[in-house]
């Protein structure tokens, strides 16, 4: 009994070529559902926690959940694993648009790569037969060209295309994934890890159809679901009206959208750069959805300039916008364009340049070392354009900021000026706003990350329920329900954005009637605690010291400069300890034996 | 004997389709020598002085000199003339490229376009052959798009193409027209008068070749100049290196480089706007030369967003530059190649924004005007690429920014922030800064121009000797001579930059030649001459009130804040009444009887 699960994995050894399908048994899908538990199940068997995440010994999982592909609302995201080259932790990255649906409907729950392809390679995924074939003549190419070109070796343009642009195969270390032209797998650099196995691009067409062992009472879920979301006043009106840009205005009135490297959390131009600027100044020319979402909250662009794409999304235009002080809304689209191109996280790349801006400034970043490009200026939107290019292809200063923020800021001198959490730079939230959103940022497992638990939620934006951001009391346990949640949702192959609206009882009845496992609401947030534990032994075993449950220093000593909460800091001491009791982990952040058995992870 | 001449002229009249060829007199030719001279002669005998310059009764007229299509150094430029829609008075606009030389080599010296078109055309001219198209097709594409399309409607790859973009279709006040995909006979507006006429192209094909004479004279003179040209340490090595970029540190480092609407003359970010800067950044990829040119000094640019053109020149870098106050080189560049396939005049594209800057920052130009626009703000990139689409599409607020600076000005009642003589565009020189060059601009027969006397060779550069830029004596009779010269190499159809390393003679030597008709040094300076005074008659019919051989307040009134020549203002009251006397003009700037009757003009 798999329901709408595959139950088939398709294993690659890119270095002999061999490839092979496994069955994936019921008590895995059971316990780790699929997608990000499945694929976190699965590195934490195979993937040495010691290995050079740039070496062959790294494992690269592209997985699907359960969702994936049915016609569960939003059902149509996958998670690409690994172990990051910018954090040396779990990679785990979500991504949205039509090929994790595609991938399922050709017959695969996940694919597992393993080792490195000794030539540009690419592999090609037919109803349930792959094969790997030479892509010297990709390599080099940006995600646009690599789709068009790959689609037209396939003969069928409804195949789906992954693929890494040349950012990846430079080994950036917060190269994405690009699916679809525009959706990304973005963080912790998987796209590095691709190119490091030299696998440009994957391309998948298939026709298989899963369906519930109860179709009817799956199919009335999926409608009275769908329903929810069309009727809240988050995913059935504000994401469609203006994209996840609704946030500019909202968060930049609470004092806390971090400014010319989260010096501040009030950018003075938000009203020239927010979701409102791009539907007044004509750039938003309509709105696109992923597989079966009826939220569609994705931006199709078209600028003066002629160029057309899809964003920038919230994180993105923050990132190369306020981030960097930059409020020219033509050259945050346009740096944007260029990161889904070349392959670049958004969030890391305009964080990075933020940081690099914050040391030239500051006098530690010599004028020679940009070797011709432009002045390194809080504000300079020629400066987020020029050095997204360079870094893409590490020329001049690129090659340093290709490293990612905390090991630039490093290479000058000053790793305080890095805003990062266990090396990846954190998006766009300032913790200083909002305590359980920072407790979760410095508990995040794969570093700074704001989709792991989204406090923003109940902490700003009142949802289930309004809480004082600046009280710490009880955020522990807020936090770990997210965290725990959350994991459940990746894992389910639905979109996180589904949580502004549904709750976890509306997940458990999905779940099982798509997959015939009767979870219970416990039992699946248990399934999601199962996850967090698995990916903090993996980081643990890869070294990870937690003592990095932090955040820099800026948040912990700088008290916010301005805005309605002016003058607070992050008061982590007064939630992490509440925190580790709460996941019951031991005083040092290390799970207990005893929740290590309840969890049946010994 | 006609020499290089085809001694022929089309006639097309756009209302009734009628085409004919006509004949071209020897004394003409001899009078006027061709392009801007001859096409001046027509206007003077075929255009109604008081014609409506949007109306059907002005007159186009596309004019190759002798020199187009021979092996002359840069021997491949053309004249466009007309009445101009901008100032109302004579508009003969210069451009190069290969276009020029393909109308000669196709069998004409002359298109004369009369009338207007009741639905969109094109002419399409194949070696003596003409023939007028539907043009629906076109209508509404911009120039690059043109000139695809219509090479493959032609069949020929080898034609060559003059259009308007969307501006000119639109009546945009400073329209212009683009040949050869990136060169402009750009100022003036002679993009709309074409607009007007719903000319949408000429396309051109020929194969006629035009022998001197005395072929070996000739030849030996064409070697001899394209000689001094590269040997010369202007045409030779700074124009090819750094093309006409090479101005932007030596005019700054003077203090006339004009920024922020000439509000000062010193601008604090020119190296990073600079010609070497466009090197160092890297968005320089090569030299591109027009048809027979040594110089080469085109810039064939490419973007790290990936767009791909020609220029930034030092004009369109500065208008849309410095005079912005805006130092994003990608963003200028930008916009420059959208002024190109917009098919705008990139100087008055810049200092119309500019113009609207000042207002909007002094509080004359209400934010609700801006209709969803962004802020018209000194330094904004984004303002530059946006109202330049924005106007040539005149959409909200561009409206009103398509009627140039003056009409904009004027309609928000401050006329005195509009930087223009007779209702153009002043360029890149702030007139403070040499008094001389501050003659040519109040007295330029086009309105605010460079290119009709520049004399900012003598002033700043020292070419052909060094001249105090703040004295005031001698200037009239300077910029009398260098009117007429350059009236003479604008009929020759020889590029005005060859006046850096050639001087007279050797213009005579080459027209002579070519030819056949003897000039003597004097005879082709009273060609000029001639040619100016013709000029100035249209204008005197046309309307001028000679009162307005002056310069904005700003330069009269307001002293240069900063730089070397702090404290300077022009003055014109030195010069005008010596420079009325040195044209043998009365003392209020007409011609007179006895100075007609010299140059045989009545």
């Amino acid at each position: 009994m798999s329901g709408t699960y595959a139950r088939k994995l398709l294993r690659v050894n890119l270095s002999t070529g061999e490839i092979k399908t496994e069955e994936i048994p019921d008590k895995l899908l059971r316990d780790y559902i699929g997608g990000r538990g499945l694929g976190a199940y699965l590195l934490s068997r195979e993937l040495p926690p010691e290995a050079d995440p740039l070496g062959p010994e790294n494992v690269l999982v592209f997985a699907t959940g359960p969702l994936t592909g049915t016609p569960a609302p939003t059902g149509g995201r996958y998670m690409v694993l690994g172990k990051s080259p910018l954090t040396g932790l779990i990679a785990s990255s979500n991504s949205g648009g039509h090929f994790g649906a595609e991938l399922k409907a050709a017959g695969f729950d996940l694919v597992v790569l393993e080792s490195r392809a000794s030539e540009p390679v690419y592999l090609s995924i037919k109803d349930g037969q792959a094969e790997l074939k030479p892509a010297d003549h990709l390599w080099g190419l940006d995600t646009h060209e690599t789709v068009s070109r790959l689609l037209e070796d396939f003969g069928d343009p409804g195949a789906k295309v992954a693929c890494i642009g040349p950012a990846g195969e430079n080994l950036v270390r917060f190269a994405c994934i690009i699916n679809d032209r525009h959706r990304a797998a973005g963080r912790s650099g998987v796209g590095a890890i691709m190119g490091a196995k030299r696998l440009k691009a994957i391309v998948v067409r298939g026709h298989k159809r899963y369906q519930a062992p109860e179709e009817k009472v799956f199919m009335d879920f999926v409608r009275q679901k769908t329903d929810i979301l069309r009727r809240d006043p988050i995913t059935g009106e504000g994401l469609p009206k203006l994209g996840t840009k609704v946030l500019d205005s909202i968060i930049n009135a609470h004092g806390l959208y971090p400014t010319r490297n989260f010096q501040t959390g009030v950018f003075e131009a938000t009203e020239e750069v927010s979701g409102e600027a791009l539907v007044e100044k004509g750039y938003l020319k309509k709105n696109r959805g992923c597989y079966a979402c009826p939220i569609r909250c994705g931006r199709v662009t078209e600028l003066p300039t002629g160029h057309k794409g899809e964003g920038p999304e919230y994180e993105s235009g923050w990132s190369l916008g306020a981030c960097c002080g930059v409020k020219d809304l033509i050259a945050i689209t346009e740096a944007n364009y260029l990161c889904n191109r070349l392959g670049l996280d958004t969030i890391s790349c305009g964080v990075t340049i933020a940081c690099a801006m914050e040391l030239y400034e500051k006098g530690h970043l010599p004028k020679e070392d940009l070797a011709g490009g432009p002045e390194l200026r809080f504000g300079s939107s020629e400066a987020i354009i020029y050095y997204t290019h360079a870094l893409a292809r590490r020329q001049g200063l690129g090659d340093r900021l290709a490293e990612g923020a905390l090991r630039l800021a490093q290479a000058y001198g000053h790793p305080e000026l890095a805003m990062v959490v266990k090396g990846q730079e954190l998006p766009a939230y300032d913790p200083r706003g909002a305590q359980g959103h920072a407790l979760q940022y410095a508990t995040s497992n794969r570093g700074g990350c704001h989709v792991r638990g989204y406090l923003i939620a109940p902490e700003i934006l009142g949802v289930p329920e309004k809480l004082d951001p600046q009280e710490t009391a009880g955020k522990a346990q807020w936090v770990k329900i997210f965290q725990d949640l959350t994991a459940v949702i990746d894992s389910t192959g639905l979109c996180l954005f589904t949580s502004f609206a549904l709750g976890a009882e509306d997940y458990a009845q999905l779940l099982s009637a798509a997959t015939g496992f009767n979870y219970t609401v416990e039992e699946m947030l248990l399934c999601g605690e199962r996850i967090w534990n698995l990916e903090r032994l993996f980081n643990l075993k890869a070294g990870l010291d937690p003592s990095k449950d932090t955040l820099p220093d800026r948040f912990l000593q700088e008290p916010l400069p301005e805005g309605p909460q002016k003058g607070a800091v992050v008061r982590l001491s007064e939630m992490l300890p509440e925190y580790y009791r709460e996941r019951g982990w031991d005083p040092s952040g290390r799970p207990t034996e005893e929740k290590l058995r309840e969890l049946g992870l010994i």
